[in-house]
């Protein structure tokens, strides 16, 4: 049995002050020991954009652009994986992404696939599809907030093999962190949750408070860790990715082979 | 705004006493007032069986066993609709099936799509789908204790355009109540969850102890009346199954319109 430490940095990205938000990430995570750390959706630029002309002026390219370069040197530093929520800009559209860093460089980024609320005025559908990447010990299957809502996005990735569900998210609904640990049992694979704190209002627009409570969540549905509310949190948990590969419920349920797709009028 | 009085009977049925389950229920429910009752799963049989000729002996042919039509007359008496977890026979074969009678008797039969532990002894794989019936005041769905646990089920049902879930159950596991309230909100539906209570050991089997907690959840994933664990209750709620039919979460999501089936890859 080998464990991985994984876990999540939950914290108030200041709106708009990219070089600041990347910047104390790396001042926060610099002392940590970990494998893989999942950060918030959008946590370089803040959430609450207000035009179209805003998310162009702070999305950037990945893997070229400023971010980037700064997560991809952490993560050559201290030899761990990173997912990060950015907002990428790429051939004239900008999408609500999530990169994968580790510690030869990027990886990967998966955009989005269900928007949510006003990000709809703002990005472009992902057009990625769902990604899953084998880090060697466990493979991470990247997904980002509101796609947790579509059962369809945990599932699919599990049967494209993820161990660990990486999520960065920006959470104003109360339903998730509850709800993970459903995702997490149906398919039996672990999840790592980061939600931000603090709030934002900007514009005029409604004001949108982040619910925290990031959290890692195992395979039988357990909580294996959470953060509070309002508190900037680093948490990090070991566990054995291998453990999200047994499907097997009991002696006569496999939860994947019990699947019935010819029974599923849905596709 | 037309309200339906749905709900549950949770009881300890008591192991191939047919006669004695079904008076039983005629009896508990000849004076209740209801629009749409579940009953728990093999309500009428008991749950642990250990032979297939067991099996056998215990199940029915729906809708021309003694069992269906009990519960016929009595939903003419009562002008109500019930679904009874029932152990079918037919054509040599037994399925672990949900049976909806109405006012003008027998309508539709559901085999349990997905077997859970020792069922895959003694019963077949269901052969039915999902099926949904429009009583019109709403769309039921059927679907039987386990199936709760592979999100397809209820999201075919959804996608089906059922309003309510209705679960006949015998659960064993702890994890179902806190998890039908995230499948009501992922596909917008109400849930009629019924449960049994009390214990079966039979021919040197583990002990089961069903957990009760049956439950009628909302389409906002709320719990609006939850039985105890070990106590006989009939419940009734008056909800507004139309409800069920608005999908949208917010201005800008539409929980059925976001979905995008081409990139979700597990068909």
């Amino acid at each position: 049995m080998k464990y991985v430490k994984v876990g999540f940095f939950q914290f108030a990205p200041t709106f708009g002050e990219i070089e600041r938000n990347v910047e104390y990430v790396i001042e926060r995570l610099s002392p940590v020991e970990a494998d893989v750390i999942v950060l918030p959706e959008l946590f370089s630029t803040g959430y609450q954009f207000v035009s179209r002309e805003e998310v162009e002026a702070l999305s950037e390219d990945i893997p070229h652009g400023y971010t980037s370069h700064q997560l991809t040197e952490l993560c050559r530093e201290k030899g761990f994986y990173l997912v990060a929520g950015m907002a990428e800009r790429s051939a004239g559209k900008v999408f609500n992404s999530a990169a994968l860093f580790g510690p030869d460089g990027h990886i990967v980024t998966y955009r989005k696939t269900h928007l949510f609320f006003e990000e709809k005025l703002w990005f472009e559908p992902g057009d990625t599809g769902f990604l899953v990447f084998d880090i060697g010990d466990a493979r991470l299957g990247l997904m980002v907030c509101f796609d947790w809502f579509f059962p369809e996005s945990a599932r699919t990735l599990a049967m494209m093999g993820a161990d660990i569900l990486c999520h960065p998210s920006n959470l104003v609904l109360p339903y998730c962190p509850d709800a993970m640990p459903v995702r997490c049992l149906e398919n039996r694979v672990f999840a790592i949750t980061c939600n931000r704190t603090g709030f934002e209002e900007r514009g005029g627009k409604e004001r949108l408070a982040f619910i925290g409570k990031s959290e890692v969540v195992s395979p039988e549905g357990k909580i294996l860790m959470r953060a509070f509310d309002g508190d900037e949190e680093i948490a990090i948990v070991d566990i054995d990715p291998m453990v999200a590969r047994n499907k097997q419920l009991n002696r006569y349920n496999d939860l994947f082979k019990d699947r019935r797709p010819e029974m599923y009028g849905w596709k």
